[in-house]
Order: C-alpha cells, then structure tokens, then sequence
C-alpha cells in the first residue's frame, strides 16, 4: 500500500464519517497527515519533517530497526497464547525483573495501560479484601471504566459528576501550585500526612483502603515531581490500613528519567511498591503492556479461584518486541542519553524561566519535562491561552508538542529516548522566539507582571489541545469564548 | 533467537517463578512447548506437529505470509497514534463498515476483546443514561473488572460471590439443556420472554435498563446457538426500556459461522443491534480489536464531553494487518471453506451421535462446533470427566481441542478456518476411537444408558482443562477428588 491512499480532505471526511467523534484528533483546526516517522522524527504526506517532542511511544525512536526486525521474524515463526510453553514469555519476563527490586518478581503480560490498571485494581481488591482506592488529584490512570472512576482528569469533565464511594481524591504532591510548596519545610510529609488524613477519615465512615495509586511522575496531571520521600511515608500508612500501593509507570517508565530505569526509584533507594504497572514506551508502539507485583499478591490473586487469561498478552511476538526494546535501550545507552540530553534541557529551559515572566516553573527529570506557563508569578494565574499558543505556533514550525495539567498551561515534553542536545537546542530556541512574542503582545514583563486573569481554570471540552481561547482567533477560527482584549493583544 | 532457549523443564521453571499463577496454561500436567506454526498445525520443540482445532484467533492460519508482511511493512514504515490523520484508519473503518448493517457506521479501534466490551458498555451507559444491564447464563465477556461483573461464567467462581446490584443474569437461550427445550412450540419468544419480564422486575426495584449485552452464539458458556428470532425480540424489548443491544462478536465473527460474516446475522435479516464488538480473530493474533455502533450512540458519547484516547487502538499497523485479514478471508473464501467443511463436520458428527450414546448434542455453525457429552440422554447427566478425558487423549495424539461450558462438558472446535475436510476426518476418526473406548470402560450402550451422577456440576479451579475427575488418574497425575468406581472402571 502506498504512504497516501487519499487526499488529505477526503482522509478527513472518511474520518468524520467512520471514526468514533470522542477520538480527538491534534490541532483539529488543521490536523496533520503524518505517513511514516523515524528516530525523532516524523513527515507529513507532503515530506515536510516534524520533530517529535511528545511521542514517549516511540520509546526507542520510530520505526527502530532492531525493533521491526525481531517483531517480524517472530510474527513469521509463531504468535499465539500463553496457554502454551514458551521461551519468549519467560525470558522477557527475567529481563523486566531484572530491572526491579528483587521482590517484585511476577509478571501478569497485557495489552495495554489500562488493561495493566485495570489488573492492578483487581490484585488489590483481591489481596487486601478491601474496596476503597486512594487517587491523586489531576490523575489519569486509563480508558476502562474501572480506571475514568479513579482518574479526576477525566471524572471531573463529566456532567453528572458522579464520584463512585469507594475512590477518594488526595491532593497532588505538586510543591509549585499544590497546597504545600517549594516553601514548605517538609512537603513529603505534609502531603502524605493528608494520605493518612484520608485513611481516617475513610475507617470512620466504614470504609477499608484496598490501594493507593499514583503515576510515579504524573504526566497528564501536569507533568509533577512529587517530593523525594512522599511515596516511602504513603506507602507505610496504606500498607498499615492492609493496602497496597500501585506504582503506575505507564507514561514515564523504562529509563526515561534518565538516573533510574523507574520512576519510582526516584523516590529513594528504600521504597518499592507492591504493584508496578508498564505501558506506552514498552513495546516502541506495539498494543503490549505488564503488571508486575510480589509473590504474595500474586498467590492472594490465585487464591480467588478464578482463572487469568488474556488473549493477546504475553504473545511471542510481543514478548520478542519487548527484549528488542530493552536490548536497544542498552545498547544505544538511551537512559544515559535520557540523563545527558535531559540536563542539557533543563539548563536551556532554567535560561527560559530567568528570561521570560510567562515561564513559572520547569520540572524536569531526564527526558521527561514540563515548562509550567503562568501570567503572573505570585498568583500562578495559569497562562492557558498562551499555552495553547505556544503549541500551535511551534506545530507552524515544525515542532510537536503539547499542553497539559488542570490548566492546560504546562507544555508537555517526553520525546522519544534518541532526542539529541540539537533538537533540544532547536526546541528551545523557537520557544524562545514564541515566548518573547507572546511577553511583547501582553505587555508582560518582570517587576510589572499583568495580573490577568483566566477566564477559566476548569478544562472544557474542546480540541486536544484545547483550542478554546486565543487560538481560534489567531488562526482565523473564531471562538465565542476568548477574551477579545487579550486577542488584541495577542494579534497587535 | 533460537526458537528454542531453555529445555522445557527450565521454561516451566521459570514460568512458575516469574508468570502469575493464574495464568493457566494447557494440559498443566504435561503442558506443550509450542515454537512454531503455519496453517492450522503447531508445532513443539522436538518438531511434533499438532492438529489446531481450538484456536480461533489464528483466524486465517498461524502465521499467513499475507498478514505477516502488511505488519511488518507498515512497523518499518509508522506505527503512530490516531491523534495524526492516516489513510490506514480511514480505510480499514470503511472496509469493516462494509461488512454490516449501514445504521452502524462509526468505529472506535481498541486493543483487545475486553477493551471493545468496557467500551460497548460505556456506550450503552452514556446514551441510555441508565446503569443496568442484562447479561445471560454462563456469558463470558472479558476480563476487566466492569466485565468481571458481567460474566457469570467468571463470577460464580467468585468466593464470596457479590453480584453487583446493577448486573441482572437471563436464562441462556440454550434449547437442549436449558429452560425451553427444542419440543418447546416457541423458544426464541419463551427466551425473549424471560428477559422482558425481568425488565419489568428491574423497573419495580426503581432500576432502568442501559443494555442486554450477549455472544451472538455463546462460544465459553457450552457453543450454545441461540434459536432465530430470539435477538430481534429482546432488541425490541430492551430498546422500548430505553437500552441498547450489544452484540459481542469477540469470539464469533469474520466469517466463521459460514453463512454469515458476523453471527448476530443467523438471526435473521431484520435483525441489528446498536452495538457490535469485535476481537479475537481480527488480526489474527495482533491485539488489536473494534467497536462498531450507530451515529446515535457515538454522538451521545461525545456530548459527554470526555474524549476517548487510546494508545495503540487504530495504529496505522493495527489497521494494516486488520486489512490484511479481510483480504485473505476474501482471496482464499476462508467464510465459503467454513460453510463447507463445516457442513462436513456436522454430517460427521452427527454420524458420531448416533453411534455414540456419550454425544447428547451436536451444534454446529460453520467452523464453530459444540458436542455436548452427557452420561443419561434423558437426564443430560454431563459427562464433565469424560469431556477431558477426551482432550487429554487427543492432545497425546496431536490434536489440540478443548472443553468448556458451565459444566465442562461441551467439546469446543473453532479452529483456524483453513481447516480442510481431511482434518475434519482425522479430529473425528480419533474421536470416534476415544469414545469408543471410554464407553466401553463405562458400560454404556443405547437403551441401558447408566445413570451415573456427575459428582459435582459445578466449576471448580482446576487447570484450563479442568482434570479433576478422571483425567488425574489415567496419566498419573492423582486426584483427592476422583469418583473411584468410575475411574475402576476407564482404566479397566
């Protein structure tokens, strides 16, 4: 088959016709066309290139050779169960183990993040005996309606916001806008003591704690770092009231933070979760996903009499992808470029935040990093619009990228693990360029910060990148809910 | 990689140490090492070929060269999210749509059975704004937890059985052992009937109906073939309490029953549901899977205001095998062989239950196949042990079949659909060995059928092949839970 069967106005009307209309689709305005993608790169029907900031599927970089060639070769041999013995399965499950604490042994193989939570759930409630599920603010942890109900990201968009009982929200440890900041002498326990606050309050109406779940970074949440030592001190209250604590490492798992291969190790060398979950970057964009736990949760989940059995998960060929994924990952060193690019960024992104009033905050951890855009410093009054502009103008030139958070205001970058110091140079630079355009338009500048505030901090529903406010305007789309002095402003 | 890595014992030792135990596998006792496979055979580590009659995800044959090289072509080419407009989605929704009734219309592209069904279910949730739902006897529909709650085939199984309030199980409509029978005048309706009044018993209790959700031939709760006209009257029902019907493909579709691409279709012409998921054969062992629905139900979904994102579904390599799979089905008339050879297996079992009287039912739809064995044809007593006796003595003469149904007593074939005539002949001629033999051993003849009761029709957790009667004996194996007259008397 040919890279462009159709023009792109008729893949677009096929796609309005067929395709579910909650499947959002990027820049919606003018989506693009992408017909292949190698490394860090992809191009559009037309060969123009685009450099791939977002995409931490592509773990390894798009269309890795090594990946496709052991994927092929094992789809000509066999791909079938794992009601049958085979090598596959249990050698990648040595190697995955082998990048873990010794006690998180046993592999359950899936198909995807949310099959992997969804599972975690179930070894939770089956292990402890008990229901409730402790959730942090701002989290997505999956599509399956086990997970919207523990997710906020996406429960709190709903109409009938109907909050199942058994999920309860705790703050998220995020020390930039969340309830205990950078000021705080110890945030790790503030934030933890409201986990254990929680647990009180949940024993009191009769309630028992199955799981606290948490992305080890959450990324979608708005790519927060919660303080070293937080997960050790949650983990000992959740434990204490007989739960377990589900690590999901789904989004920034299999080195992407660069000093460790998970994310939760950056939480200290003490703390091990009882549950992890992996997705996304594992299989380099192959449907492939695992839950891995201790041997005490595994034979509590045995012991429930019901049998496990996923089609799909741990198949021969998925398991090859796997090793071929983590075989690269070595011998590119890519967690090493993950630490090496990452630090490099980070100092380009820090030049930012000292140069430009819109830049509140940079968190950054390997190749996993958020640029948090606020209008004004002290108020963190959340640049949205501009957020959202940023995108947009960097999708002219180029350059994917996305805004995520409560807010839509932080600019999300998790490339494929090949990113080099030039891409994160060329980024930077067209950021630059954007920013000061933006600061002159709004007239914001240090020590005269405009104290403007956002028409709106709740999400709406609208296009993936949230095209409500200053977009449409600037790229002639029209919208009745912009501010129109901040267009003009904008547009001058 | 070598197809083979570790000598068997050391896979099944690893296996034990690093897979959760509740994965089950075959044959536990003596379990196969599969390395390769073409076609419908399979092959083990010492090059023994095995007759595949179980595996209905190798839809069009392990490892079809066709479908092998649309994956890999397009993984070296993108393998991307659907966020990017491509050809690959736009086209394979099309090619789908095709298949089926044009009210529905709209994909959604997931990864894998239990993806599409929580799916389905959202949907029937969102557009109905109601909550319960009703399933049928023994269904099974995936393994995520909202489908957990709908499976009785799983749920019963559950120790402390807490059947969610919203969930409401229906008489299978299976004509030989359930309520109405094939003397019954009417038994599509006296089903439908069923369903109606407990539509009714919910509205009393303040409850209203979201879906009835079912197997449009139920493949794990014993190859039951619903009686004609049953569906149209439920839809009918359920559409007047304000749900939808939701028609699981999963295991059924593609051509498999033969006369028909999709199963719901033995209904009748007249006959559409609102939603049908899709899933096991699809791509022919890539996890890939789809949910197909009306413009209604996907436009409500979108009013919810929360988009649907999923990683891998609808990837442009996803797309490409699933392509690849129609265009063999069509080049090689996969649906016509099925109608074919199928009509021969049916003639050759029915031949098999006249001579035996252990064959109490024979049902069979193209490549999907049940035979009931029972002990007293008056009585339907199951013949549980017997049922895996006789997959245990196929499997040591190479032929892969396996048992299911709430009793474990219904032989289940669904094998690749390039099963020839010649394979139909050898499975039977086997078969046709093995019960003669075990009817011997039993004593049981036409006209002096005994009536020995099956120690337990309940399922208990056993391994996949349920071996806790017989089976443990005659191989050794031992069994605390064995019925020693019986056992006496197959091993004389």
């Amino acid at each position: 088959m040919s890279a462009e069967t159709f023009v792109k106005g008729k893949t677009i009307e096929l796609r309005k016709k067929h395709i579910g209309p909650s499947c959002k689709i990027f820049f919606s305005h003018d989506p693009i066309k992408i017909v292949k993608a190698k490394g860090q790169y992809m191009y559009d029907e037309k060969g123009r290139r685009y450099l791939d900031c977002i995409n931490n599927v592509a773990h390894v970089g798009h269309c890795h050779p090594d990946v496709v060639k052991a994927g092929a070769q094992q789809m000509e041999l066999l791909n079938t169960n794992s009601r049958f013995l085979h090598d596959n399965l249990v050698l990648y499950a040595q190697r995955l183990q082998a990048t873990l604490p010794d006690k998180l042994s046993v592999c359950y193989f899936v198909n995807s993040g949310s099959e992997a939570n969804d599972l975690a759930l179930r070894l939770a409630w089956q292990y402890s005996g008990h229901k409730d599920v402790i959730t942090l603010e701002n989290a997505y942890h999956g599509h399956v309606s086990s997970l919207i109900a523990i997710s906020p990201y996406k429960f709190i968009q709903l109409s009938d916001t109907e909050q199942i009982q058994s999920v309860h929200v705790a703050p998220s440890p995020d020390v930039y806008r969340g309830k205990y900041r950078a000021d705080h002498p110890d945030p790790a326990s503030a934030y933890a003591d409201e986990v254990k606050d929680m647990i009180h309050r949940v024993h009191e109406k009769g309630g028992k704690i199955a799981a606290f779940i948490a992305e080890s970074l959450q990324s979608c949440g708005g790519q927060v770092i919660p303080p070293p030592g937080y997960f050790q001190q949650v983990a000992q209250h959740v434990r204490q009231a007989g739960g377990v604590f589900i690590a999901d490492e789904v989004q920034v798992g299999f080195g992407r933070v660069g000093t460790h291969f998970w994310a939760f190790q950056l939480q200290g060398e003490d703390f091990v979760p009882d549950i992890v979950t992996m997705g996304k970057p594992i299989g380099n964009g192959h449907p492939m996903s695992c839950v891995v736990t201790t041997k005490e949760v595994a034979e509590s989940f045995m012991a429930s009499g019901i049998e496990y059995f996923n089609t799909f998960g741990g198949n021969p060929v998925s398991c090859a992808i796997g090793m071929a994924v983590l075989d690269v990952l070595e011998k590119e060193d890519l967690q090493g470029n993950a630490l090496r690019v990452g630090r490099y960024l980070t100092g380009l992104l820090e030049e930012q935040k000292e140069k430009h009033p819109l830049v509140g905050d940079i968190r950054c951890q390997g190749l996993f990093a958020g640029v948090e855009l606020v209008k004004d410093r002290l108020k963190l009054t959340p640049a949205t619009a501009e957020a959202q502009e940023v995108i947009y103008r960097l999708k002219e030139q180029c350059i994917l990228l996305s805004a995520d958070g409560p807010h839509r205001n932080v600019l999300k970058l998790k490339p494929p693990m090949c990113f080099t110091k030039e891409d994160a140079d060329l980024l930077v630079g067209k950021l630059d360029h954007i920013l000061t355009e933006l600061e002159e338009a709004l007239g914001l500048k240090f020590h005269n910060a405009l104290s403007v505030e956002n028409e709106s901090s709740k999400r709406k529903p609208t296009d993936e990148n949230g095209r409500q406010h200053l977009g449409g305007l600037a790229h002639g789309g029209g919208s009745s809910q912009e501010d129109p002095q901040i267009a003009k402003r904008i547009r001058s």
